[in-house]
């Protein structure tokens, strides 16, 4: 965190990680010094300079954000890694275990015995724990279940029930809850009994005898209002309540679109079991931009990009079978064609350009339809519309690209028959571009499936092998 | 916004959606009775019908979030959008403007005219008009202008004088300042004087009488302090605080890091000039994510699903147009080898699946090259151990999957040494992939360009290229 002080740059990410870097490097090159020289007057001298520099990398650490530690930690080799995580104190493992990446968590996990393990997962709270709950070995989390109360552990069992994009398994318990029928006055002062407020707490839940949620109090309306009114003349009525078991990408959207900072979680009865915060819905915002990245970029999860080379190819080997799976029926279908190609060899020549052509051109409805699921916006009365309109950009740019393509391979083979092949096949391939861009997202969606996830591998192997098909068909049927 | 009762599912998005298009529908079924039937008593029967369900139609919208009639606005077609945008009560229009895409707000702006568009602008603070500015009229700009009072002008023209990538564009002014020497009591009556207090307000700003920020008071520590204590007993020293400057992307980041609902921005002295809240910093989070995937995706910006067939051309020109000199190049190099293809016709076969696998392997680097990138991972001190790792990765997958593919072909076309030639050249191919998916995101970096944007399509057309040279090469040398 930086001070408060006029015109001092801000402390970046960046500066802190280059410090640290700093320290290793000084750290290794004393390591190696003791290594090569001998005798016991050097010994103690870089005895002594290495515990320096040891003890200014703590310092350095110890005053760091959590946040900005595992940022550290993610940005670093594995043996730089491990170094730094253990001159983390004890006390502070848990919350950064938390804020890492998952990948950099199982690889700071898998070098930590038990005890710490059970050390770090003290000083978290219910939620917390269950969140780091799935990557701990088996044992580890039935001694720390052991450890906890009754009511912890209930906590954590029931947030752990929940799958990973359900609200359930997002909320914690941090909540304040006042009765409806007390002075605001009253509140106030029960306010100032409490050591602390939660984090993030913008509003009160009032709820009955019975734990049922009656409305919200925001604490900017506490402040504003007189002291002698009661909380049911102030409070809200109605609020945005959510349920466990709501998908967390729409609980997210409706963060975000009625800016909320925290919101009540509530059971099919309406008492009040959690809370949701805003920061919990910003990662989820992220992490769906992420997922959605990674995947078309064809990785399979975030990669610690200081992963083992063999982490790194088992985490991409799905994709390229699939991709070397499609190539190789695109290949065949070229296959079906190699007389032609031996009379007109020109032909090999052009037809990356129409399989290539459609694949960019299919990508873009994809990505513009994936987008517009996403965001709730395709209702199945637009659905023929938006292939209506996607079949006319694609029979404009058909024409006219293709138009230009038709011309430039007359020119350059002298064969007009050609250039006329090249735009109708261009033209053609379009087309099924755009539909199938349509038709493949929201038949996705209509099985249930993320529209996100492999339309992009889809419609690229379809035209691949669909724009190799026309192209070549009509070539033999035309032009052989 | 959902009611607090029992059980009572949740409203969503979509059903506010379907409600107003199945209104919309028998608003449209009436008006077609009413052009096809003759006669007084027909007209007036119709007419009836016709206001009450326009009287229905605008129940349903008033009452419902402007950011969900946004959502609506931008769910449906040109016309219905206007039917709907046209029963916006005028006094809403603004923050509606405020909440649509930049896409759909071009729409809607287009069909209003000077006083309607006044109106709306007459709703917002001078940080939400400055939003708004860029998309109106120089005209209606310069009356609005006018009509501000000098406070407001001024402020409207600093946040319009920052680039939208900067926090002076995204700040707010909707602050609340104390002073130190006062204690929390005396603060309490202030906030109670206070009509209302600001949306978000977790903290109060603590300036002295030059302005200057001498810290925060988080509400949550007003309310649990003896209000007997001094505000500078209390208050943070320091804070997270925020330059005009400053890059939104990494203020955003930093929100997320340090869990911040505000926080203040200061001018190069210090001085308090603005706040910035969590709600516009998760839509820079989204957007960034967002402009990624369109980006990859190959369009220029977030396309209104129901724009005009004319304006969706125009937007995905760019991309189409990059893509068709790509593949014009890679389809020249091809030709470069027609002579050996015409002589062993297996070639144009085999040649797209050695261009595809390398595309696919470089994506997989630039993604989470690009990633690293954009969440500060990369240090110039594991630039090299990065290229290391991933140029380990292509010679794996290179010797495996190129050695799998290298035996398909030969069984395939009953001829060693062609499969052998298929190996050596996908594992080159990989190894360019892997080079070039490490230095293109880099040196795009290094010549301060956004490296998300443009990687993809360049690591694809050196691949494709890359890939045919390769393959058709090697196949001149070893197998002609």
């Amino acid at each position: 965190m930086t001070e408060v002080e006029a015109g001092k740059p801000q402390t970046t990410l960046q500066s802190h990680l280059a410090r640290v870097e700093e320290l290793l490097r000084r750290h290794r090159l004393v390591e190696g010094l003791a290594h090569r020289q001998e005798g016991l007057h050097h010994d103690l001298v870089e005895n002594l300079v290495h515990r320096q520099n040891l003890a200014e990398l703590q310092r350095e650490i110890d005053q760091l954000h959590p946040a900005d530690i595992a940022h550290i930690l993610e940005s670093l080799p594995q043996e730089d890694r491990q170094s730094i995580w253990n001159l983390v104190k004890s006390d502070r493992d848990g919350e950064i275990l938390l804020e890492v990446s998952d990948a950099v968590r199982e690889s700071l996990l898998a070098e930590m015995d038990t005890p710490e393990i059970l050390a770090a997962a003290e000083q978290l709270d219910a939620d917390e724990l269950a969140d780091l709950a799935e990557d701990l070995p088996e044992d580890v989390l039935y001694t720390l279940m052991q450890r906890l109360t009754a009511e912890q552990r209930e906590r954590v069992q029931s947030a752990m029930a929940w799958e990973e994009d359900q609200v359930g398994a997002l909320m914690d318990f941090d909540m304040v809850t006042i009765r409806e029928d007390v002075s605001l006055e009253v509140v106030l002062r029960y306010l100032r009994r409490l050591k602390e407020i939660p984090d993030h707490t913008d509003k009160l839940f009032v709820v009955n005898g019975d734990n049922l949620l009656t409305g919200v109090l925001p604490v900017r309306w506490l402040l504003v209002n007189d002291p002698a009114r009661n909380v049911s003349e102030v409070m809200a009525a109605d609020a945005n309540t959510f349920h466990p078991e709501d998908d967390v990408t729409e609980t997210a959207q409706a963060f975000e679109r009625y800016d909320l900072v925290t919101a009540p979680v509530v059971d099919g009865e309406g008492k009040l079991i959690g809370r949701l915060t805003i920061d919990a819905m910003v990662d989820v915002i992220r992490e769906a931009g992420e997922a959605e990245a990674l995947s078309r970029g064809g990785l399979r999860e975030g990669e610690d990009i200081f992963a083992s080379v063999w982490r790194s190819v088992r985490n991409r080997w799905l994709w390229l079978a699939v991709n070397l799976v499609t190539a190789f029926i695109a290949s065949r279908v070229i296959g079906l064609f190699e007389g032609s190609i031996e009379k007109l060899v020109a032909l090999a020549a052009l037809m990356p350009i129409v399989a290539g052509i459609g694949g960019n051109s299919g990508n873009q409805t994809i990505t513009m339809i994936v987008r517009a699921f996403a965001l709730d916006q395709i209702s199945p009365a637009s659905a023929k519309r938006l292939l209506r309109k996607e079949l006319g950009v694609a029979l404009i740019n058909g024409v006219i690209w293709g138009g230009v393509i038709g011309i430039v391979a007359w020119l350059l083979y002298g064969n007009p028959a050609l250039g006329l092949v090249m735009t109708l096949a261009m033209t053609l391939n379009l087309l099924l571009a755009a539909f199938m861009g349509v038709v493949i997202p929201m038949g996705l969606l209509r099985m249930d499936r993320d529209p996100a996830m492999g339309s992009s591998v889809m419609i690229t192997a379809l035209t691949d092998s669909g724009g190799f098909f026309i192209f070549l068909g009509l070539a033999t049927l035309f032009l052989i």
